[in-house]
């Protein structure tokens, strides 16, 4: 085979290996993995199951790739939440609370993506067959937005806009506040999706509930847009 | 067939349908709905396949009595909490606190039952296959809790010691803040049990974070147990 020639198969195994690829994300997010069989990827890949296995050596290796190649891809989630935090710093409580309001809302967004949480059940469907994959996933996607939040709850903590004890936690309770009863609905009921509006409500309380837990109103920087409450009427 | 042979068959028959669904509650769990056959139930039931198909017209009838079964008994769900919270209010947001801590830590217990845990991971699982079936699992138990909570907490807010517009969206606040963080590491690890330290820990830090977003320090009762922070410092 000449040059050109060996590029042009390169090229149709690259294609094919996407294709087998694309088929069997479709029928484990569909099916799960056990609902799965090789016939139906080969079938939905168009290819041969000769094609399939000259790929992947069995439907674990398949799996894996899979979920390896989603789990690496969750730079979306880290990257929504610090472009929503924003390059300056909100120097009152009144600006942090509409940052975090807007950090909350993508973190719904992206979470509540119909394909995210197709995945998040898969993988947490499998989670005993494959307990080295599901870590990796919990470790690469919830556990990673945690520790950006924290990171970037850290500079509001240096002002003294922020103040906590353990600010992973507290970055973790902001994460739950805002995503919990969303996502937990979701999981069990895929169609139940927030309409804008309660996206909106959702988000806004879960900044109003997170500042009142964990904000101060003591800055380095002036405060003149905070309307300072009464005592104790938080 | 006298009576006594009669009341005999009809035991032997409640006895084989126990078997049939503690058997098949196993391999569900351990294996999912498509990962479980009928011959699998028959053998570790220890009953012919004949048998399990005279008790159970086929997998899906047998996977839905389980199911339902489960989701009716969440009672006990609604009895901890309930119990937790005590009969007599607290009078004071200290008290109020320490309540909250002790639900926190009893609605952690029972979430991360090993079984509750994976029954719920089968039920997400199977969402998109058995809709109904999830749709009423989420109703009946998360829901549920949250809506116990709601009505344990509306005491306080008619003595003043809790404060929010929509209670419901406050209560599942409360329940995020207590069960998120370790509920969800749990769903995708399910070897990384909080230990009793940590337990303690995250039921007492969404009880406080729970009061500083939705406590106020105003009581119709005596607060002289609670001390009272400078304006704004929650």
């Amino acid at each position: 085979m000449d040059k050109a020639g060996k590029r042009s198969a390169a090229g149709r195994a690259a294609q094919k290996h996407r294709a087998i690829l694309a088929a069997a994300t479709t029928l484990f997010l569909r099916s799960g993995f056990k609902g799965t069989s090789m016939d139906e990827v080969a079938s939905l890949a168009e290819v041969s199951k000769q094609t399939v296995y000259k790929h992947f050596a069995d439907k674990e290796a398949l799996f894996r790739e899979i979920v390896e190649g989603v789990t690496g891809s969750s730079d979306a989630v880290i990257e929504v939440i610090t472009a929503a935090f924003g390059d300056v710093l909100a120097t009152t409580s009144d600006e942090l609370e509409a940052r975090l309001c807007k950090v909350a809302g993508v973190y719904l967004d992206v979470v509540l993506h119909a394909q995210v949480l197709s995945l998040r059940r898969l993988i947490i469907a499998e989670a005993e067959q494959f307990p080295d994959l599901a870590r990796r996933y919990y470790e690469q996607a919830p556990a990673r937005g945690i520790e950006v939040l924290m990171n970037c709850l850290q500079p509001y903590v240096d002002v003294g806009l922020v103040a906590a004890d353990d600010l992973r936690l507290a970055a973790a309770h902001f994460a739950y506040l805002a995503l919990g009863p969303a996502q937990d609905r979701m999981l069990f009921i895929p169609t139940e999706r927030p309409t804008p509006q309660e996206r909106n409500q959702l988000a806004a309380a879960s900044a109003r509930a997170f500042l009142n837990a964990y904000g101060t109103t003591t800055s380095t920087a002036p405060t003149t847009s905070r309307t300072v409450p009464p005592a104790g009427s938080q």
